[in-house]
């Protein structure tokens, strides 16, 4: 059965539509809104790029703040940018995972964030399936790319899934968070002391035993990137190289970890989903 | 004497530096923000471009969510975006200019808007100092662009202004606000009944009588824009006419009055002012 999708907003925007929809998720037991960009004149079921955002963002931050609206329309891709978490509330005190919205695209075995933190599924399963049944895309034919906590998204959910995604891009995403201390709080609250489950939503743990098609992974990171010791790019690079796997990574003098430095490089990243997603 | 400016923030953006400074101003008696985009490797004095924000903006808004920064780099032009208004309150009950930023850039004759709310002078005479004694800029290489309240703040400092700005633009600009229902409360609280006094801040009424060099004005509409009935495009079309001016009216197919629109069009603003401010 069709699921049933509320239309938030419309608008033009380049050469297409920018729209928001918001529907119920079965798999997060709650509302979720997500952000599709539609390119005019597509022909034929298109290609599909998924966008997951970082901490304190919404579906709203990347389609305002980085004009990749260019370069989905010159290059006539369709992209989907979900909202971060659900929205949920548990009461727990002091809890800036709800506040900033840290879901790390996992899926929680702990309470409470069992019952709702199931961003995983939810970006690799539930919402693929709902942008297939809605809307004319090739679902052999998707990428995935994600800033900070959602390049780690994007880089696990790739990793995860061979053959899946045909591209995979980030920029300065979390790339070894079971080794980054401001971050290992929220996977003990998603998973308690279990190291091992902890490793297999790490993608620098996650790299050294890939099996799979070529990953066609890039990668930039502002050299000026305040969170650059929690982010630890070189660790992932390393484990890249030791498994044989071909990453870019593209390292920018004077940039920072915002969205400015996101706008200026958003080109790139189009330009090298298109090559995968858009060849004949 | 140099004006004391405080470096609020300095991000990399594009082949350039995005950057915000608060200042005393002795025009509006309070203290400002303005944004300052420098790309890199200016040869000499700099042509600048003045952009006046819309109602609820700041100085953030366009720096934020227009990408004009990649024009701005390309061109080799300084962008100077003030925010839209004193940040005073008077304490006045359902205020809505002070909530929505209303200043319209008029100077205020009424009391208590007169103590603070003279946007004109600060955008036209202030703030351009401001610039010439901080930063490397040719003083006579400068234009001017707006949206919405933001336009109208544009088109009046040009046509009040004769030579002083090379080109002129607008997105969606108030063209007529004396014969704008929804506005006239604005303008009231300024000047009271005098219509006279408020003819003089309005572009349509103001363009009968320019004489003065070409003023190169290109505005842009979205055919779906919903505050189309306030703007009366048409009006200040007709007076261009009428006055034997000319202005390039672009109004453009299923887009509204947002900043998705801006950012669709802008690459044309930008080449249209490069054409006046960067010839040799």
């Amino acid at each position: 059965m069709k699921q049933q999708l509320e239309l938030v907003s419309d608008n033009r925007c380049f050469d297409g539509q920018q729209k928001v929809y918001a529907h119920d998720s079965a798999v997060l037991n709650f509302r979720m809104k997500f952000a599709i960009y539609i390119p005019d004149n597509l022909e034929g079921p298109a290609p599909v790029l998924y966008h997951l955002s970082g901490m304190s963002c919404s579906e709203q931050t990347f389609i305002q703040k980085t004009g990749y609206q260019r370069w989905a329309s010159h290059y006539g891709i369709i992209v989907v940018s979900p909202d971060v978490c659900p929205r949920v509330t548990y009461g727990v005190e002091k809890n800036e995972i709800e506040a900033k919205g840290l879901s790390f695209y996992v899926n929680a075995v702990k309470k409470p964030w069992n019952k709702n933190y199931q961003m995983y599924s939810y970006v690799n399963e539930e919402l693929p399936s709902i942008i297939q049944e809605n809307f004319n895309v090739n679902k052999d034919r998707q990428s995935i790319m994600g800033h900070s906590m959602g390049g780690h998204g994007a880089l696990i959910s790739a990793l995860k899934n061979p053959g899946k995604y045909r591209s995979v891009s980030a920029f300065a995403p979390v790339c070894n968070p079971s080794k980054s201390s401001d971050i290992q709080f929220i996977f003990k609250c998603y998973f308690g002391d279990d190291e091992k489950a902890i490793e297999e939503w790490d993608a620098t743990c996650l790299v050294t035993n890939y099996k799979g098609p070529e990953l066609n992974i890039l990668i930039h990171q502002g050299n000026d990137d305040q969170y650059k010791e929690q982010l630890k790019l070189q660790n992932f690079a390393s484990a890249c190289e030791k498994a044989g796997i071909a990453v870019s990574i593209n390292v920018e003098d004077r940039f920072d970890h915002g969205f400015y430095f996101i706008s200026s490089f958003i080109e790139q990243h189009f330009h090298h989903h298109s090559k995968f997603l858009c060849d004949s």
